[in-house]
C-alpha cells in the first residue's frame, strides 16, 4: 500500500555545503554535510475533496510513514483499512521539486472527517509555508530586507558564549530540560537570556523583549543552545539580528535563509572550534 | 506598557515531582524538579474583535514578551506603537488557572489585520488544545484508553538503548543535526529507527511505519534522543506503546500525561543511571 519510491528529483536527507571552519583563530574553507530541512504539507482526500491537515518542517525520507503516523496519532485514521493510499502530489501545476513536499492521504470514507474537532489539538509554529522556496520568498513579500549591518565579532568572543549563557541560565541547572537563547550587544555584554521548552519560544521571548523595549538589535549576536533551524534564522531576520550562533548543527533551510538575508550563521560552537556557514566577513580574530 | 505581574495562581517555571532514580540496578525514591510545559494561546484584539493567532507549548514566564515576539516575528505588528497593551485573559468564564495560559495582544488598529495572509507561514504541530488540563482530557474524548500492557523491561536493557540507537542511525554521524527515535520489541530487538529535524516527526515516522504494517506495538519500548515532551507521550498513548525512554529530561505535561495514560516514562538515560517518572512497575532488574 505505502511505499516511498526513490526518484532523482527528490530532496536527499543531507545536502553538501561549503563553510569556513575555525579551529582557534585559524579559518579554513571546507565542505560538509548539513541535514535537509524542508516543509511537508499533509493533505487528506476523501471522495475527491482535498484538505490540508498540517504543514510540518521535516527531513525528507519515510514521508508516507510520517503522513500515516501523523494522521493516526491525531486519531484522524484508526486503522489502515481506512486508508486507500498515500502518495506524493501529482498536480502538474505544482513545481516538480515541490511535489515531493506534498503528501496526499486518500481515505476510503465517503466524505472527509470533521477536521474541526481536531483543530484544537494542533498548535501552530511560526515556521513555514507550503514550500521552502516559496517560503524564502515569503519573507521578502512581507517586506523583510536583507540585514545590512557592518558588525564585526571576534571568533574568541563566540567561543565564550556557551559558558556565558550557561552562567546566566536560571532553570536549566535544576531541570536540564530547556532550550535557552541569549542576546549579546556589540560590546559583547550579555543583555538578556531566556529559557523555554520550545527553542523558538526562547527566541520569541528575546525578540519580544527588544520589541517592547524599543531596542535596536543592530550589531547584536543571538546565541541558541540547540540546533539552528529555519525558524530561528527567520526570527533573527525579522528582528534585524546580524549574527546567529548555535551550539549544534544548522539545517539546510537555515543556511539558505541566512545566506539570502545576509545573516552570519555559526554552528557547532564548541570549545575553540566553530563552523561559519554564511556571512563570514563579520567574523574576525581579536 | 508590558509587564509580567507575579501572582500566586500563576504556574511556575518548574514543578517538583516524585520519581524513582536508578543507579545501576538500585532504585531509590526521590523528589526532583521538572520544567513546566503548558500551552499558551495567543490572541489578537482590535476594535473589540478577538482572534486566536496561535497556541504554543511553552514554559511559563516572560509570556508577554513571548506574545510580542511572536507577533513581531510574523510581521503582524511592526512597531510597539501599534500595540495598545498585552494582558492575561480576564474572561471570568475561564478557569482562573487557565487565564494565565491565554495572552491577549490588543492593537490600536481600527480592525484586525488580515490574518489569512499570514496563515501560510504557520505550520501545525500536533500537540495541544487551549489548555493543558482540557488537553489531557481531549485524548480521552477521542476514545484513547490508558495503555493496559503488562510488559516488563529490565533497567539494564534500557541502559543499552542509547548505544544501540546510535549504532543504527544513518544520518546523525554525518551531520549531527537530527533527532532520532527507535522502537524495540518485547525481546529487546531493534525494530525500526527514524531520524528527523523535528523530534515529533521522527516518532510519527515510527508509529506510521507500525500503522501501515498493521503491527501491534504491545510490549514495545520507544526511545527518543532528546527530551520527552507532551507531544511524544501523546503519540505513544495513541500508538499503545507502554514504555517511553528519553536521553534527556521530560516536561511536566509529559509526566502528567504518562501517569494518566499508564505509560512508563523514563528520562535521563545516561550511562548506568535513569529516572523513572511513571509506571515504575514495568521496570525490573534482569
Amino acid at each position: 500500500m505505502i511505499e516511498d519510491g526513490v526518484e532523482a528529483a527528490r530532496p536527499g536527507r543531507t545536502v553538501e555545503t561549503s563553510l569556513t571552519r575555525y579551529e582557534g583563530t585559524r579559518p579554513s574553507r571546507v565542505f560538509d554535510q548539513v541535514v535537509t530541512e524542508e516543509p511537508l504539507e499533509l493533505r487528506v482526500i476523501a471522495a475527491g475533496v482535498t484538505r490540508t491537515l498540517a504543514v510540518t518542517m521535516r527531513t525528507p525520507g519515510n514521508d508516507f510513514e510520517l503522513a500515516a503516523g501523523f494522521a493516526a496519532s491525531e486519531c484522524i485514521v484508526r486503522s489502515r483499512t481506512e486508508v486507500r493510499g498515500v502518495s506524493y502530489c501529482i498536480d502538474p501545476s505544482i513545481d516538480a521539486e515541490q511535489r515531493y513536499n506534498i503528501v496526499n492521504i486518500e481515505l476510503n470514507a465517503a466524505s472527509l472527517p470533521d477536521l474541526a474537532q481536531f483543530e484544537r489539538h494542533f498548535t501552530m509554529n511560526s515556521s513555514c509555508g507550503v514550500c521552502g522556496r516559496a517560503n524564502l520568498e515569503a519573507l521578502s513579500d512581507l517586506g523583510v530586507e536583507p540585514v545590512d549591518d557592518d558588525a564585526r565579532v571576534s571568533i574568541e568572543h563566540i567561543y565564550e558564549l556557551p559558558a556565558r549563557m550557561h552562567g546566566a541560565q536560571r532553570i536549566f541547572s535544576t531541570t536540564g530540560g530547556l532550550h535557552a537563547a541569549a542576546l549579546f550587544d556589540p560590546d559583547g555584554a550579555t543583555v538578556a537570556v531566556r529559557e523555554d521548552v520550545g527553542r523558538h519560544n526562547a527566541v520569541d521571548k528575546l525578540t519580544g523583549w527588544a520589541f517592547v523595549e524599543g531596542r535596536s538589535l543592530r550589531g547584536h549576536v543571538l546565541f541558541v543552545s540547540g540546533r539552528a533551524s529555519y525558524e530561528i534564522v527567520q526570527k533573527a531576520a525579522v528582528a534585524r539580528i546580524p549574527v546567529v550562533c548555535a551550539v549544534s548543527a544548522p539545517s539546510s533551510l537555515a543556511v539558505d535563509l541566512a545566506r539570502r538575508f545576509g545573516i552570519t550563521l555559526v554552528g557547532f560552537v564548541r570549545g575553540e572550534r566553530a563552523n561559519v556557514y554564511s556571512g563570514e566577513e563579520r567574523i574576525c580574530a581579536r
